[in-house]
């Protein structure tokens, strides 16, 4: 049993403005939670069900015991999972230290959580070690986000920016920019810098106005016509994977 | 205005037992609404705004106008769209005349209809015009799989069929069976048939035991290692976005 205060609590913790005023956010899940206690992340809670989690039990931090009706009013999930934490943000600022020589992805006003967070756990994947975002691309530390990343949010570096004054400067200190667009040129006859910045834009609008002039090249990936049953758009996350794909198949 | 009935109708179709019965399913927005009056789909019913949607005038069938705080109730977006659209469903049988001799994605036991559409869409983009799917595969019209297919159902043949079965008899036609296991070969390194079958697993337990053995060649996306910052998986319609597109690459 938990208190009702604490329910209320770990639901507002799905509030962006609670969440930016204590610095926390939630995780669900064992393989999610395990991945973030294996890269050193802060606990400040975590709730099991009546089973033990063994493995969670050198955490130092409050543990609580919830019913199955406690952790549906605390789940984000439609069958919640045992084990649900609250843990403290990691927040990167974006300074001389964040940007490696290497691959970023950068993101102009993604909405949507759920291809957020796959963007994340695709960027773990092909070793993508942080992502700079638009101040308007939805929070990283959304639940939806966290789930969506399945544990990939502890291996990547997120930061927000201004992004026109940010890919400026990349630009001037000779990194490549490159953006996804209809008109763009087919990815697989590009040159492809190893170490570019690539910006996916806005799930409805595309990239913004007022980053296309900054890009440094336009690629595309190319559709597969067949009697023109090809649809206008690829989602977001789709685009990201294909992308990221093809840059690391050129090193290897 | 609608009648209390008719809103009850127009939300019970989120139901699968309903649009099984019926044959029916719900589109939102213009873009995919546009798609399916394109592809020739039939209408039984369009729900409009106080906007005029001439485009939708020349369809025959029962129109509607609904307030904001109907469209609210009968819409499954977080910001209605203001057009709202009742079709029949295209229901395909696997039958001689199913498969062509092409790529096909073959869906076994996928159960997020967000993964499914996406998939539906990544198909169209690809030009890939069937997927096969097992039976337990969730609905693909679902309303969340339509809404996110952004009209690319209207393209793409769907069936549900025993895979088993299914797959053994395209094997035996000379067929190769891809499927995507950790373990399997480096996908850049395949040879890839461009009239292969592509199978894709669930969600969290991969492909099925038993379709495991009468896959013909094992495929993998490598994984970008660096400081070992790799997630040990990748999300299923990341996975079949990347696999696709490098079918499609080699035929380029």
């Amino acid at each position: 049993m938990i208190s009702k205060n604490k329910i209320k609590f770990l639901q507002s913790l799905s509030r962006k403005k609670v969440r930016d005023e204590s610095s926390l956010f939630v995780a669900e899940g064992e393989k999610l939670i395990t991945e973030l206690m294996v890269a050193g992340f802060q606990f400040k809670t975590i709730v099991t069900g009546n089973e033990h989690f063994d493995k969670f039990n050198s955490i130092q931090c409050e543990k609580l015991v919830a019913t199955d009706d406690e952790f549906k009013k605390i789940s984000i999930l439609t069958t919640p999972s045992k084990v649900f934490a609250v843990c403290t943000q990691r927040i990167y600022e974006l300074n001389d230290s964040f940007l490696n020589d290497d691959l970023t992805i950068v993101l102009d006003n993604i909405q949507d959580p759920g291809n957020f967070g796959t963007i994340i756990r695709l960027a773990s994947w092909f070793g993508v070690e942080q992502i700079v975002c638009s101040e308007n691309t939805v929070d990283c530390f959304n639940p939806k986000v966290i789930q969506a990343t399945m544990g990939a949010i502890a291996h990547v570096k997120i930061c927000y920016t201004d992004l026109k004054s940010f890919l400026r400067n990349a630009r001037e200190e000779g990194r490549v920019v490159y953006g996804t667009f209809m008109e763009g040129e087919n990815i697989y006859k590009s040159d492809l810098a190893a170490n570019g910045l690539i910006v996916f834009g806005n799930e409805g609008k595309g990239i913004s106005d007022e980053l296309e002039n900054i890009i440094t090249q336009k690629i595309s990936i190319p559709p597969f016509k067949k009697n023109n049953l090809t649809v206008e758009s690829l989602n977001v996350s789709v685009a990201a994977s294909i992308v990221c794909a093809e840059f690391r198949r050129r090193k290897m």
